[in-house]
C-alpha cells in the first residue's frame, strides 16, 4: 500500500473507530447515570455486538497493512501519521493475539460487573461482587498470557495503564514518597486539628449545586461542550474535544466533597477539552496517559483548589449561599478545614497529604491479588488490616472499605498507581509554571486562564501525540523525579501545622 | 435458504439491530436530555456512522434471502416470523430504493435540524429553522418519489405513521370530529370558566418533582425499568421492554403540566415495558404503530387522569405538598381546573376538548407544506391565521406559536393525526372496557393495575405482531368509528359546563 492510501486508510478506519468508541462512551455515561437500574441486560447484548464490531474494525487486514506502510517509513509518514501507526500496532499486536468471542464476553462482563458493584456497595455485600473480581482478573491474566507471556500480568496491567511503568518501577516510587510521607502524617498527629464540625452540618443540595456551578465557571469549563451529571462515583468521560461529561456526588453533610470533585473532574475535562480538534476523529484524541491525566486533575484539585488563594476567594461565595451554617466563621478556617490532613477511609474524600498511602494500599492489594498470595475473599480482611496499619483508621464496612472505587469494576487493576504517580508529576510540572507565571498570584485573583492556557501549551494540545514519559522532561528540562511532590507536601503541610 | 436456517438468519440478523437502534435510541436520549449543547458535530460523525452500518444490515443479501423464505412459507414460518418477515419485506421494499449516502446525509440531516429547532424556539427565530423544514421535506418527497413512485408523499407520510391511512382518511375522520366539537365547544364558551388563577402562582420545581414521583407510583411505572428525565419537549424513548425512558418539563407557574406529561409519556412507556419480553430483540418489540402508542398515552392521561376519581386521590397528596398555594381551594375546583375547556396556544398543555384542532392544524399545514400550496417562509401566518379561526387565539410569537413542537425537527410529518386518531381508538377502547370492569370504581381507588392488566393483555403484550388496525375490530367487535371519542366527549363536557 503506497503511503498517501495509507493515510486515507487509517483517516477513514480511525473515523470509524472513533464512532463506536463515542457509542460505547455515551452508552456508558447513560448507564452510570440515569439508565433504570434493571436495564443492564438489553445494554450487555448492544455493547456486545458493538465490541465485536469495533474488535472487527480494529484488527483488520486494511488497517495492518496501512499501519505497517505508515510504521515502516516515519519519513513519508511525518510525526503524526507515525505516531499513530505506532499506538495502531500496539494495539493490533495485543488484539490479534486475543480471540474476539473472548473480547466481547469479556465487555459484556464489564457491564454485569458494574451493576454488581453498585449493588454490592449499596447493601455492604463483598462476596455478591468477589465473583466479579475473580472473573476479571482471571480473564485479564489469560489475555497478558497471550499478548505478553514473557511478562508477569501485574506488569502488563500497570503498563497498559502507564506506558513503561511496573511493579519495580512503582515499588521504588512508593518507597521514596512513603518514606518522606509517613514521618510528616506521625508529626501532624501529635498537633492539634482544626475544627471542621461547621462544615458537617446540613448544607442543603441545592445550595451545593450553585457552588458547584461557581466552581465550573471559575475553572473556565466550557458549558457548550462540558455537561455535569451525578453518580455514585465521580468521573469524566470524554467522547471528543467537543463533548465531554463530568460527574459528581453531592453529600447533605459534606460541602466541600462535591466542590473538590468538580474540580477535579473539572481538570480531566479540561484537558480533553484542550487536545488539539485536529485528533477529534483520529487516534491521537483524548489524554496522553492515565498518569497524564490524574496528573492534571490532581494539579487543579489541589494546587489550585487548595490553594489559599482559591479557598479565599470562593469563601465569600460560600457564605452567600450557606450564611447560616457559615456564621461566626472565617476565610482561613476554611482553608485550613479543606487541607485538613487526617487519616480516612474514602480516597476520594482524603486530604492531599494522606492520599497517596490510600493509593499504596490498593496498589498492595492488587499486586497480591495477581500474583495469587491474596485470595479474592480475603480482599475485606486485607483492606481493612492495611487501613488500621498504614492509616490508623478502622473500617466500619465494606461499603466505605474495598468496596468504595469502583475502578476494579470496569476491570481498571493496575490504573490506582497513576493517580499518585500523576500528583508528582504534576508537583514537578508546577514548580516549572512557578518560574513562569506568578502562580500564587493568579490563583488569588482567580485569573486561571493563564495557568490554563499554560498547561494546555505545554500539554492538552498533544492529545497522545508525545509519549507520557516525554511530558515531565520537555517541560521541566529534569527526568521525573518523586522530590518536588515530596518538598511540595512537606513544605505545604510544615506550614499548615506549625511543625 | 431452508426455513430453519432462514428462522436463525431473521433472529440473528434482528439482534444487530437491535444493538443499532439500541445505540441511537441512547444517544439520541442523551443528546435531549443532558450533552452538551454544541457537542452536535462529533454526533453527528458518530450517528451518520452507525446509521451507515445498519442501513447495509438492514439491506444486506442474507437478510433478503431469510425474509424471502419466510414469507414464501407462512404455515412453516408459524405467526412469529410470518409477522417478522412482513415487516422487514416492507423496511427492505423501501430501503432498497434508497441510496445509502442520501439515507445517512438524511439521519446526519435530523441530528443538525434537532438542534437548530432547540435554538430557533429559544430565540423565537423560525427563519432559523425554515431551511430544515425545506430540506427534510424536499428529502421525504424525493425518497417517496422512489420507494412509492405512484402515490401521493403526504399519504406515504401517512401511511409511515399509521399503516392504511392516508389524506382521504384522515379528511374524512377530522370531518366527523370538527362536526362534534366545534358547535360543542362554542357552547362552552358562552359559559364562564372555572377560575384557575391559584393553579399558576409560584409552585417550587422541587415539590412539581414530588407530584411526578407519586403519580409515577400511582401509574405502576416501574423504576427499574423506566427513568424520568427533563426535556424541552416531553417524550418517551423505548429501546427495549426493561429500558425505558420519559421525560417531562417543569414550569413553575403550571404544575399541572407536568403531571399530565408524565401521565401521557407513562402510558407510552407502560406500553412499551409490557411488550412480551420475547420480542426484545426482534423485530417485533415496541408498540404496534404511533396511533396505537398515542391511544395509549391519551387513554391514560384523560381517560384515567383527567377522571375525577383520580383527580380526587391526588388532591390531598398535591395539598400536601403545596399547603399555601391550594389554602381554600377543592378537590372539585381541582377537577374542574385540570379540565377547563379553554382554547390554548400549546398543544401538549390543551385541554382534552380542544385538542383534536391543535392537530387539525398542524395535519392542514402539513398536507399544504407537502402538496406546495403553503411555503415554508409562510408556515408562522398560516399558523396564526388556523390558531384565530379554529381557536380564537392570537399567537404572540412563534416560540408559542410553530415552533412549540419538536416533531418536524426529527422529520416527523405525518406523525400529528395518530394524536387524534389514537385517542379516538382509545375511546372505543374504554366504551369496551368499561363493560368488564367497572373502570370508574378502580380509578376512584387507585388501583389501576386490573386496567393496566387488560390493556396489556389486549394490547401491549402484541408488540408489533398484530397490524395495528386490528386491534379497535378484535377489542371491541366493532369497525373503528369516531362515535365513541365524539360521545365521551360530548357526555364528559355538556356534565362539567351544564350544557
Amino acid at each position: 500500500m503506497d503511503i498517501n492510501t495509507a493515510k486515507q486508510v487509517l483517516d477513514d478506519l480511525e473515523r470509524k473507530q472513533f464512532a463506536y468508541h463515542y457509542a460505547m462512551s455515551i452508552i456508558m455515561n447513560d448507564a452510570s447515570t440515569v439508565a433504570p437500574p434493571e436495564s443492564y441486560e438489553s445494554r450487555g447484548v448492544a455493547v456486545g455486538f458493538l465490541s465485536g464490531e469495533s474488535f472487527k474494525l480494529s484488527t483488520c487486514a486494511e488497517l495492518k497493512e496501512a499501519v505497517a506502510a505508515l510504521y515502516a517509513d516515519p519519513d513519508n509518514a511525518g510525526e503524526e501519521y507515525f505516531r499513530r501507526a505506532e499506538l495502531q500496532n500496539e494495539s493490533l499486536r495485543k488484539l490479534s493475539q486475543i480471540p474476539m468471542d473472548e473480547y466481547i464476553a469479556y465487555r459484556e462482563l464489564m457491564n454485569t460487573a458494574h451493576v454488581a458493584w453498585l449493588k454490592a456497595k449499596k447493601e455492604n455485600d463483598f462476596p455478591l461482587f468477589a465473583p466479579y473480581i475473580r472473573k476479571i482478573i482471571d480473564t485479564q491474566k489469560r489475555f497478558a498470557s497471550l499478548t505478553d507471556p514473557d511478562k508477569d500480568p501485574y506488569d502488563v496491567a500497570l503498563h497498559e495503564h502507564e506506558e513503561g511503568t511496573s511493579k519495580e518501577y512503582y515499588d521504588r516510587f512508593f518507597d521514596e514518597v512513603k518514606s518522606a510521607l509517613i514521618p510528616l502524617i506521625a508529626k501532624i498527629q501529635e498537633k492539634g486539628q482544626p475544627d471542621n464540625s461547621w462544615l458537617k452540618t446540613a448544607y442543603p443540595i441545592e445550595g451545593e449545586k450553585k457552588v458547584s456551578s461557581i466552581v465550573m465557571d471559575a475553572y473556565h469549563l466550557d458549558r457548550n461542550h462540558c455537561s455535569l451529571g451525578e453518580t455514585e462515583h465521580p468521573y469524566t468521560s470524554g467522547s471528543s474535544s467537543q463533548d465531554v461529561r463530568l460527574t459528581t456526588h453531592y453529600y447533605e453533610h459534606d460541602p466541600i466533597a462535591s466542590i473538590f470533585s468538580v474540580i477535579h473532574e473539572g481538570g480531566h475535562a479540561n484537558y480533553e477539552l484542550h487536545v488539539d480538534p485536529r485528533f477529534m476523529y483520529n487516534c491521537l484524541g483524548g489524554g496522553a496517559s492515565m498518569a497524564m491525566h490524574e496528573s492534571q486533575s490532581r494539579f487543579w484539585e489541589n494546587y489550585v483548589g487548595r490553594n489559599q488563594g482559591f479557598t479565599n476567594w470562593l469563601w465569600p461565595k460560600f457564605c452567600e449561599i450557606f450564611p447560616e451554617q457559615t456564621a461566626g466563621h472565617t476565610a482561613d478556617e476554611f482553608y485550613r478545614c479543606v487541607n485538613r490532613a487526617q487519616p480516612s477511609l474514602v480516597r476520594t474524600e482524603a486530604d492531599e497529604l494522606t492520599y497517596s498511602l490510600h493509593i499504596l494500599i490498593r496498589y498492595e492489594i492488587e499486586k497480591a491479588l495477581f500474583d495469587g498470595t491474596l485470595a479474592v475473599e480475603d480482599v475485606p480482611a486485607a483492606w481493612n488490616e492495611k487501613y488500621q496499619d498504614y492509616l490508623g483508621v478502622t473500617v466500619p464496612d465494606d461499603t466505605r472499605g474495598c468496596l468504595q472505587d469502583v475502578h476494579w469494576s470496569q476491570g481498571s487493576f493496575g490504573y490506582f498507581p497513576t493517580y499518585s504517580l500523576g500528583t508528582a508529576y504534576s508537583a514537578q510540572i508546577l514548580h516549572q509554571l512557578r518560574k513562569e507565571l506568578d502562580f500564587d498570584g493568579l490563583v488569588a485573583a482567580n485569573d486561571l486562564q493563564p495557568i490554563l492556557d499554560w498547561l494546555a501549551e505545554r500539554i492538552y494540545r498533544f492529545g497522545r501525540l508525545k509519549k507520557p514519559g516525554t511530558f515531565v522532561p520537555d517541560i521541566t528540562g529534569e527526568p521525573f523525579t518523586a522530590k518536588y511532590y515530596t518538598d511540595y507536601l512537606t513544605e505545604k503541610y510544615s506550614a499548615l501545622y506549625n511543625l
